[in-house]
Order: C-alpha cells, then sequence, then structure tokens
C-alpha cells in the first residue's frame, strides 16, 4: 500500500546506524572494545563501579572530592518501598525467574523517587542503578525463605549487593572481582537492552521506563541469558569426565554450547580475557581443578567448533568467564542474568541520557504483507 | 575504530523496513489505514474489542463459539494479585502518573499468570492484555481515595473496563463508542512502543516483558501523550471565548498546539474521521456546544497552522478527537494516555506473536564519536 521501494529491510538491523554515541565502541574483527575512551583492560582492573558510572554519565572520571559525593548521592536510593517489596515477594515466593523480579524492581523504582514525583533525567538514573541490586539481593533471599537485608550505607555499590546477598561483609578480593565484572560488562554498543532503553527515551519518556524495558530485553536468551547456563555444563562435564567427548555429543545431538559466539565478535571477545584474569585468583588450592577444566572445556570447545563450524568464528564469549569469574565471587548462578543487570543498568542509563540530549523518536518503518480490503462479515454470519 | 562506512546513519530509522508485518499499514500520503486487513473504518466501527484482537493474532475473525472461547480465556487473568495491588496502592498514594502505574501494572502481570511459572507467548499475552484494564482502573479508584472494584467476570472487556472506574454498569452508547475507540487505535504501524516489544521479544524474552517495555515507550509525551493536553486546551478556549485568538496567541508565544501533526501522515488522520463520527453521540442538547467548538477548534487550527507553517502538514492527528470521545465515554482525562495503551496492547502482543515466528535479534550498529586511548590515572592524582 505505501511506497516503501527506496527503503532497505533489515529487520536485524545490522546495517545501520542507530546512533552516535561516545559509550562504548567494539572492533569485531580485531577483538577490542573500548569503554568511555579507555581500552577495556585499562577500565576494568582499576575503575569502580561507581567510578566507570561517573565516567559513562560525564565523560570524565571523577576527583577524590566528586566521587565522594556521587557515592553519597546513589546511597540513598538504595532502600525498597513497601510495594516493591510486596510485589518482590510475591514473585519469590511463586519461584518466578530472577530476571521476572528484576523488571518488578525497575519498573517499581519510581517509588523510591523520593517526594518530588516529576521525572527528572540524572536522579531517575540514580535511583534505577541503586534500586536494583537491592531489587536482586531481596527477590534471592525471599525466594530462599531468609528476610532481606537492608542496604548499608558504608560500604560502596559492589561490595553493599554481595552484603545484601549474604548478610556477610566481603573480602577485598570478593569485591574487587566483582568491580572487574560490573566494569566489564557495563556498556557494550547498541545491544537489544541498550537500544530498547534508547527508544523508550526517545519518546521523552523517563529513565525508569527505559531501564525497565531494558530489563526485559535482557532477559531474554539470545540476550543475557546463558552464564548461568555455562555453569550447568561446566559442572555436567566435570561429573561426566571427559570434555571432549562430552561437547561432541551435544553438538552430535544438535545443542548449542553455551559460551560460545557472538553476533559482533569474529575472534575470542575481549571480555573473556579480562574476566578469565579476574576469575583465576579465586581458583587457588582445591578449587585450582574446577578453573583447569574451565580452560580445557574452552579450548577443547574452540577446536572442536572451528571442526564442525568452518567459517562460523565460534569464539568464547563474554558469557563463559562471566560464570567462572562470578561463581569465584559467591554470586548464585540463579543470578547470574540479574547481575549483569546490575551492570548494565550503567550504560542504559548512560545512553538515555546521552539520546537526550540530541533526541530524534525512534519510528522505523514496516513492509505490510497482509490483506487490504476484507469487509466485515457480522459473528452470527460467520 | 570499527569500520561503519557501509552503513547508513539513521537515528530515526526513517529510512528502514525493520519488519514486515501483516497486522496494519498506513498510507500517510493518502491518509488510509489497514488493520487486520480491514480499511480502518470497517474494522473500528463494527468490532468489539475482543474481535479485533483474535482477527491481529489469528488472521481472521473468530466464530461465534471460537469469540466465545476467547473471551472465557481472557476473563480469568482480569483480577489483580495482593503484591500488585499494594504497587499500585503506593504509586496511586504518590500522586505518581498513571502511565507509573500502567507500567508497574505490566511488569508486575505475570504475577497474575496462575501457578505455571512457565513463559508462554499467547498464554502472556492473554495476561498482558486482561491485566493492564484493572491495573488503571485500581490506580485510579486508589488516587481518588476509593477503593479498587473487582472486575466482572459477565461483563465483556470494554464495559468491564469501564464498570471497574466507576463501579456503574455503563450504557450500551458508552461501551460501543469505547469499543469504537479501542479497536481505532489498536494498532499503527512499527510506532515507537509496537517497535520496542518486537526489539524485546527479538530476544526471546517473555510478552509481558515486551509489553511492559512498551508501555514505557507509550509514556513519552512524543508518542502517547497528548490526549490529556487537547482536553486541557479545548477547555481554555471555551472559557476564552475566541478559538481564533486562543490559537493564534499560543503559536505567537511559539507554544505547540495539541492534537495536531504526525510523523507519517501528511494529511487528516484517517482516525480522526472515525473517533469525531462516533464522539458526535454523546454531545446531544445541551452537550452539543462543546463538539461544535471541537469543531470550530479543529478548523481554524488546521487553517492557523496551514498559513503559519506552510509545507509542514499539520493536520488534525488521532489524539484531537480521542480527547473529544473519551470525554464523552465519560473516561478521566488522567487516564487518556493509559487508555490508549489498554488498547494498544493488543497490538504489542500482535506484534510479539508475529515477531517469534520468524525471529532475528535486533541489533543495530552505533556510531562511535568518543575518545579511544585514554589511560588509567588513580583518584588521589586526579
Amino acid at each position: 500500500m505505501a511506497d516503501d521501494t527506496d527503503l532497505t529491510f533489515d529487520p536485524g538491523l545490522e546495517h545501520v546506524l542507530a546512533a552516535e554515541t561516545r559509550l562504548s565502541t567494539i572492533d569485531g574483527e580485531a577483538g577490542e572494545l573500548v569503554i568511555g575512551g579507555f581500552p577495556l583492560a585499562e577500565l576494568a582492573s582499576n575503575a569502580t563501579y561507581e567510578e566507570a558510572l561517573y565516567l559513562l554519565w560525564n565523560d570524565r572520571l571523577p576527583t577524590s572530592e566528586e566521587l565522594d559525593d556521587f557515592r553519597a548521592s546513589l546511597q540513598p536510593h538504595r532502600e525498597l518501598s513497601g510495594g516493591t517489596l510486596a510485589a518482590l515477594r510475591e514473585t519469590a515466593e511463586r519461584g518466578d525467574d530472577a530476571m521476572d523480579a528484576e523488571r518488578i524492581g525497575a519498573a517499581c523504582a519510581t517509588l523510591a523517587r523520593g517526594s518530588d514525583a516529576e521525572p527528572e533525567p540524572k536522579r531517575d538514573a540514580m535511583v534505577a542503578v541503586a534500586q536494583l541490586p537491592t531489587a536482586v539481593a531481596t527477590y534471592w533471599r525471599l525466594s530462599n525463605g531468609e528476610e532481606p537485608i537492608e542496604p548499608r550505607d558504608d560500604l560502596r555499590h559492589a561490595a553493599n549487593y554481595l552484603y545484601m546477598l549474604t548478610g556477610e561483609e566481603p573480602t577485598d578480593e570478593q569485591v574487587r572481582g566483582l568491580e572487574t565484572y560490573l566494569c566489564t560488562v557495563v556498556d557494550h554498543g547498541l545491544n537489544a537492552s541498550t537500544f530498547t532503553a534508547r527508544v523508550i527515551v526517545s519518546t521523552q519518556s523517563d529513565v525508569v521506563s527505559a531501564v525497565t524495558g531494558a530489563v526485559g530485553a535482557l532477559k531474554g536468551p539470545l540476550h543475557g541469558g546463558a552464564p548461568g547456563p555455562v555453569l550447568d555444563m561446566l559442572d555436567a562435564i566435570a561429573d561426566h569426565g571427559d570434555p571432549e567427548e562430552w561437547l561432541t555429543d551435544r553438538l552430535d545431538s544438535g545443542e548449542r554450547l553455551m559460551g560460545f559466539g557472538h553476533r559482533v565478535y569474529r575472534v575470542r571477545d575481549p571480555r573473556a580475557a579480562v574476566l578469565s584474569a579476574a576469575a583465576e585468583q579465586f581458583y587457588a588450592d582445591e578449587e585450582s581443578a574446577f578453573f583447569d577444566l574451565a580452560k580445557e572445556v574452552e579450548s577443547t570447545a574452540v577446536d572442536v567448533l572451528a571442526e564442525r563450524k568452518a567459517g562460523r568464528s565460534l569464539e568464547t564469549n563474554v558469557e563463559f568467564y562471566t560464570a567462572v569469574l562470578l561463581r569465584g565471587v559467591g554470586v548464585p548462578r540463579e543470578l547470574f542474568a540479574a547481575t549483569f543487570g546490575v551492570s548494565r543498568v550503567g550504560g542504559w542509563t548512560a545512553h538515555c541520557l546521552e539520546q537526550l540530549e540530541d533526541n530524534r523518536i525512534v519510528r522505523p518503518r514496516s513492509r505490510y504483507v497482509g490483506e487490504t480490503d476484507r469487509s466485515w462479515v457480522p459473528v452470527e454470519e460467520r
């Protein structure tokens, strides 16, 4: 009906630059990732989550005083409202997935806005970033029949998340391990969840609504869903004993291997190296067998995939060593995807703020493939 | 960094066909809209909301028996869970916007899934469609210090929504007026909220998450936000007395007029005619002055805009007569945008089901405009 002959059909949007951004860039051929102007390894091994967040929002690192102020402005938004808690309690008691809880926590974040109800992009971004870890940890405690643990103001963002999961103050190594994870996956170009956030905010909607939509996109197994299953796979291989046999059996029966392949990278995901290096320290002494197994599974899988799927470039992706690192840090595997969200909300909010600086509503076209002149028939004559 | 020379920069995605769809098509030059194969007027004046929904999901109208079954499968999902109610009560007591309530209601819809927690696209679509009106009506009652009214199983979808708002059974005229509205705006190509839903579900996420993101996009004033303000404008003009003077004053002071102009239409939005015709019956006798005023404001505004913004094609859009019709039906203006969502969830869910039939994850590219080789400086040296 409408003339669409001058338009490109591109349902995955693979050939469209949908935004300009200064937040991150990926070279999929070279396996390089830059976040906030820093090569990934430079940022991930040094920054606390608050520094990475400040960097993405402001395009520079904070001074010591700015960082203190920034932390002080995040902390008051950590606590959940009574309504949010009631909804999370119900979803936990039902045994729903952690991503359902994270979506509910995100949607209810406006309840933590304080008494001034008006949307304000930067304050809403703070609220969303501060609420998600509390929502996930609260869900987790309730899922296990335990009462939630209140956030602690003297702990930084990453440390407080671990504390709310267990009630115990984490070690410096755990905190640094989690900070490295959170900074490694905080932003990654226009992935589906980040793009979702930008589309939502392009209508001049609020940042909480954008983050809520983004959590929903991250929930999909094609996006954020695989680090938990990677750990299940590693456990199954450990039980079985022979990685090569286990992996080839899976491929023979037509199954996908978890933790390999990515739409953008043709080589090893640069995040795998950073996460692997950060993970290793958690696997000393009697734990070293698990890390050695992971390394063996990785090299065997890459070899087997190269042989069977020649030309597909199925290299190790971010999920493989996410699983190994978060296991070491002590995050339960049921929360791996939700913890991805706890990090990525930094990127989502930064993209929202960037989109609002120079906004145009996102409204693509569609090609119509249906009927055009049906006539109404009353129900009794059908 | 990454090579993007072969890619098109199109931040509004105006030149991209992002999906094939059989759900609706717009001819913006001719001012024609086809929904589910029917020219708009043919569908909107005949269909109940359940018939339009069945049509979008199944690409044909239901038989009488199928329609009965369809209604019977929607009804059990209307009631809110306790957790949802607690969150809505809090957002109402805070005085938050109805769209915040609708987003929270959508996000919590998984709590109404019944005891089987697994996502299932068509059942989740039913749950989302059935939950939104209850969430909006419940929020509204609580906002006014009244207790919520339970959904009534013997009422159809549109009638039950009106009943839950007031506690009174609506007249046949009110129900038909609302049905016409709900069927008129149920789908409209790849608008920002519908596209949001498709992007979310393209990760193989669930339909509830997709609908939740879509509500967030609809919340933006560039998308669903103007029918309430249209009514405020008409009231202000009625108080003032001289439409032409009021409208030219507004334009002189650089303000936008509500209810005119659309990204896609170059002529009068075809939905305006359908909604106007449906609205007229509510303005008989002493009420006729308001309808006459609306007609006068429309024609004056179109003339004034044509004179001042030559070449911009600022014709009447859907929001103008949405305001007039919903006022006649008795929907409070604070709920106009949320009632748009109560309708459009039919299109969102249909697009989700369609996307899942032939899915490809949506992941556009971005052009990097930031730094690339910053070096880390410890906080104490900044």
